[in-house]
């Protein structure tokens, strides 16, 4: 089975996911890794611009575009690296003939899966204003926590100053924001856009995250038929 | 520009190529790296068991597909993450109407650049049987050594037993190899496997290398519009 991808946003962010798929994959051999075809084009306009209403210019004709394009190939399921723009999820169903993999739907599964009720967010303001993860979680019996202003000003600042822009990570911020979440009873704190997912790739900030970014590459190998190395069947170890 | 690229030969040194070519933009936002359509298509055959005829069944078909549905697409120019697949390049060539960049011959003009004579080179014994190396970099006026029968070994031991197989890397192994070459007058030994290239990425081996797959990454990124960083126009700092 073909994995396809619509990438590029960011590319870092996609490149990670690329990565990920493959170190999760039981394999002995070149032949044991999935089929990606995968487009990287970053010059799909800035979702949460456009989320947020500061730019009219929206990135779903363009994805949808890409997606008819993978659709056409025979891909049997299609993965967004990027959490924000999950909020053009139906929108592409409706376009796509191709199922999408729903990352925050799944994420959702991951954390019911282990009994979790009460969990922290932390992404883009674009994310969060959209209400993606309080309204497919809480259909879920998932209590939502996001920051305080000041908190997701934080967040928004590792994300596009330090991460998009490849400069070091804050990790003061980085841990603040996360104590502030737990403060207030989450019982783990969900990575909610794939560049915060690169900040737990390269620093070490502990064990009370879910990657909804390593949910996505989990599930993209479940479903192509790829085989998961023993540690990456159960991402939560609280 | 749309960079096209011929993938999953092997998988994790394709992740490490997009990553590469990534890290050498320069890019203050997603929209200032360049676009691309990546194929990872881990089933195409072993390009190694075919050029040293222990297969009979040839991954250049595979790749010349991959080749024209990129072209299809307009991509303006194709990279192959895999050193030892540019065996086939003049077959791919005649088949595919879009350029393809020879990583070997962009090697030896980045090693020309540096007034560079004399190469060690360690690949896999595809590469090394080929002539893949000594061919283009002889033409250059640039004398190749290769390692002898027992360091040929400890390279393929490292590219199949560890890197491919996920297992950790001999460094021991490594560094015999390095400096039998040296000891032949080497003044730099190439990595001419991208299995290689992912020895210098995850381990502190040294400066005596030039990565042909960092200069693969390096001309992508130019030749597709792309700005390079500062510190990654020159490859070589011996």
């Amino acid at each position: 089975m073909t994995l396809g991808v619509i990438g590029g946003l960011g590319p870092l962010a996609t490149a990670c996911y690329l990565k990920l798929i493959i170190r999760m994959t039981e394999a002995k051999r070149d032949q044991d890794h999935i089929d990606m075809i995968l487009y990287n084009c970053p010059h799909i306009p800035d979702r949460t611009e456009y989320i947020l209403g500061r730019s009219e210019e929206s990135p779903a004709p363009e994805m949808i575009r890409i997606g008819q394009a993978l659709a056409r190939q025979g891909v049997d399921y299609i993965g967004i690296p990027c959490i924000t723009a999950h909020y053009f999820h139906r929108e592409l169903t409706e376009n796509i003939s191709v199922p999408i993999i729903h990352a925050i739907h799944e994420t959702g599964e991951e954390l019911s899966q282990n009994g979790i009720r009460k969990v922290g967010v932390m992404a883009t303001d674009g994310t969060v204003q959209s209400g993606l993860f309080q309204e497919h979680l809480r259909e879920m019996g998932i209590d939502v926590i996001l920051p305080d202003e000041r908190h997701q000003r934080y967040v928004m600042e590792i994300i596009y100053d330090n991460v998009k822009a490849g400069t070091p990570v804050d990790l003061d911020k980085f841990h603040r924001v996360s104590a502030h979440l737990l403060r207030q009873g989450a019982q783990i704190n969900i990575l909610g856009c794939t560049e915060l997912s690169l900040v737990k790739k390269d620093y070490p900030i502990g064990r009370e995250f879910l990657d909804a970014m390593e949910v996505l590459a989990q599930r993209s190998v479940q479903l192509c038929g790829g085989k998961l190395k023993e540690k990456y069947r159960n991402l939560i170890e609280i």
